[in-house]
């Protein structure tokens, strides 16, 4: 019998998020924690889930409209307004997904040719790369700076784009590194964009998720709405990632591809989460602001506590995550990710997971509670102090 | 500004099943019976229903596991072994999907390589053909004939084969037109696809929706497992279109790909439904057959009716649809629909929705209460009436 699979897909490397947890999967140890995951440790808000409940009660179990019902295009356009003051229409301008993860994929395939150059910035979330080369384009990396605050700069894009340079894919605030953009910074890639007429995919899955800073989506810069796809949903913010809901947002041309896409290969969105979302976009801003108090806590917690272990670690001001470096420590994400879990049984995640130019960093998530990173952090600065003493031993 | 979009894309025509709603959604006249909907008319069963709301109660809103719930995986193992007679391992021959629909895409995905021909028997589902054309496929149309039943025959598969050939989808039982395939028609199949190196991708998502004739899968036929792609659902059968269910089962190598896909593009299926699931599995086999014995009879008024008519139509046994032939009446198919919707408020879908050989058809399905049906055929007897007495004037 011959080989049933396709070349393409063979050829895409697994997750490295995946690899390490089989791993820690394999150890089956119930002391170790886990640093590792993305995704929030809060349950969705109860008057979201009691809406579902609702909408199950009243037999509202068939399928929706491909684009998503309605009102919650209407909420989500509303949404989009109040917090980006960008204007989405929503018949025609927004498709209703199963996640962000789905809007990429499609929105990918909806725009990319054969040998079509995406522009990549790494360290960043593991899909954009193999999805880009399933929809036949060409992953080009742009390799993110931590002098920079891992914010992606005019000169990095100016460098990476060639005549064969389609979609920039704008990754912020940024999974792994907690990296944003400001205004200031957009502006600047934005001008890029529009002089080299480049699309934008903008991947804001995470834009409730800031500290101290509000999250500017580049859709609202002047001349980018029309050449950008923004990507959100409700995982992150809402605390609802096993309900598969997400959007995408663009001009009607691209929308209108993404939904022949999405009717053919997903038909819609999970109807029961559609529902629940229009409460959480209706009622959802308090609740929101108190899951991202408990985090800012958190993110404050860990800065203080990596650099009191003398580990360095930009601060981060969005997501949930700090990505602190082990440079100085002489050895491999991926060693010191093995290693600490077996020495003192804690799971992190290697930062080269995210793209090669993450050697040297490792993500550290604090979407767990407060108790649960003080106990993992104190094996950290354990294992960490063996490092430093052991090193020293050997250069003494 | 250059264009967005991806030829590939623009190059595929939009569902003619969509076309058509829009223009009943356009008429938006409260008259207007649809006989044109492809989901049950039941809510999905109250028991299953109520675990979904258990689920939330408790706070179940996490991501699953890439492959879908352990649990979940195993009651489809056990669910197949009792109903198709076959045998897959939960762990690593089983991927939960977002709906059959995910699971057609990304096992055409998984398996294709560019220029790589797929046979497509039709009349069938709308989405074989652009989601071969996405995954770089070459799809290669194989018209059904009413005579055979709309089976697929051996001498029709073998004139389609050529050394391209990689994939043959096997729509059984049919939307539209409600063929079936019993164990000997798969028999002759099975011998051509052995002997050609040929991989089947089997969409069974009717398989519990037969009438006086067990479904037999293709993949329990000796040799078959291990180049079938097997896939299923929870949409038709347990009236849960909306939770966006579905499932493929097949060779390790192939599973394991497309869960790679999965996890790229999808992450997981919606967590409330696959809990869900698992109970359909474990209690519904006597809703399904009070379902079953809803749609027989109405499958029976519906034939009676049409032949009443003086319309041609082959007796159906699986899903829910026939699919009368009006050659007679000298009209195509589109002009018919339209000419019926404008004359006398009903629609149906014109037969070439799901292919050219489909002129001269329709599709009718039978997912309304029987007084629904009723009503919708005594003003399309009016209209065929109406249409008899034109054409024998025009001949006098």
């Amino acid at each position: 019998m011959r080989d049933p699979l396709s070349s393409i897909i063979t050829g895409i490397k697994p997750s490295g998020i995946r690899k390490f947890f089989d791993l820690v999967t394999e150890m089956n140890d119930p002391e170790v924690i886990s640093l590792g995951v993305g995704e929030p440790d809060f349950d969705t808000p109860w008057f979201i889930r009691e809406e579902g409940i609702y909408s199950l009660e009243q037999g509202r179990t068939f399928y929706t409209s491909n684009a998503g019902l309605k009102e919650l295009r209407t909420e989500i356009s509303g949404y989009l307004k109040r917090h980006c003051n960008v204007d989405y229409v929503p018949d025609g301008e927004i498709l209703v997904t199963v996640g962000g993860s789905e809007a990429i994929d499609i929105g990918l395939r909806a725009m990319l040719d054969p040998g079509d150059e995406v522009l990549i910035p790494q360290p960043s979330y593991v899909s954009y790369e193999p999805c880009t080369i399933l929809a036949g384009g060409v992953p080009v990396i742009i390799n993110l700076k931590e002098e920079n605050e891992f914010r992606l700069t005019k000169d990095e894009l100016l460098a990476a784009i060639t005549p064969k340079t389609k979609v920039l894919i704008l990754p912020y605030p940024n999974n792994p590194t907690g990296a944003i953009m400001e205004r200031g910074d957009l502006e600047e890639i934005a001008k890029v964009c529009i002089e080299n007429d480049i699309f934008v995919m903008s991947d804001e899955i995470y834009s409730a998720l800031t500290y101290g800073v509000e999250h500017v989506s580049i859709a609202s810069i002047p001349g980018m709405k029309e050449r950008t796809i923004l990507i959100n949903g409700f995982s992150k913010a809402y605390a609802m990632t096993g309900w598969r809901l997400g959007y995408a947002c663009g001009p009607g041309n691209v929308i209108a591809q993404m939904t022949k896409i999405h009717q053919f290969a997903i038909m819609c969105a999970p109807t029961t989460s559609q529902y629940a979302a229009v409460q959480a976009l209706r009622y959802g801003d308090s609740e929101i602001e108190k899951m991202r108090e408990s985090y800012d806590q958190r993110r404050k917690f860990l800065i203080h506590t990596f650099r009191r272990m003398g580990l360095e670690c930009f601060e981060p001001f969005g997501a949930f995550y700090i990505f602190p470096s082990i440079k100085s420590l002489g050895m491999s994400s991926d060693d010191f990710a093995q290693e600490l879990l077996k020495a003192e049984k804690v799971a992190v995640v290697p930062g080269t997971a995210f793209g090669d130019c993450g050697e040297g960093f490792l993500r550290i998530s604090y979407a767990y509670s407060l108790e649960e990173l003080k106990t993992a952090t104190d094996r950290i600065a354990r294992f960490v102090a063996y490092l430093k003493a052991k090193k020293a031993g050997e250069q003494s």
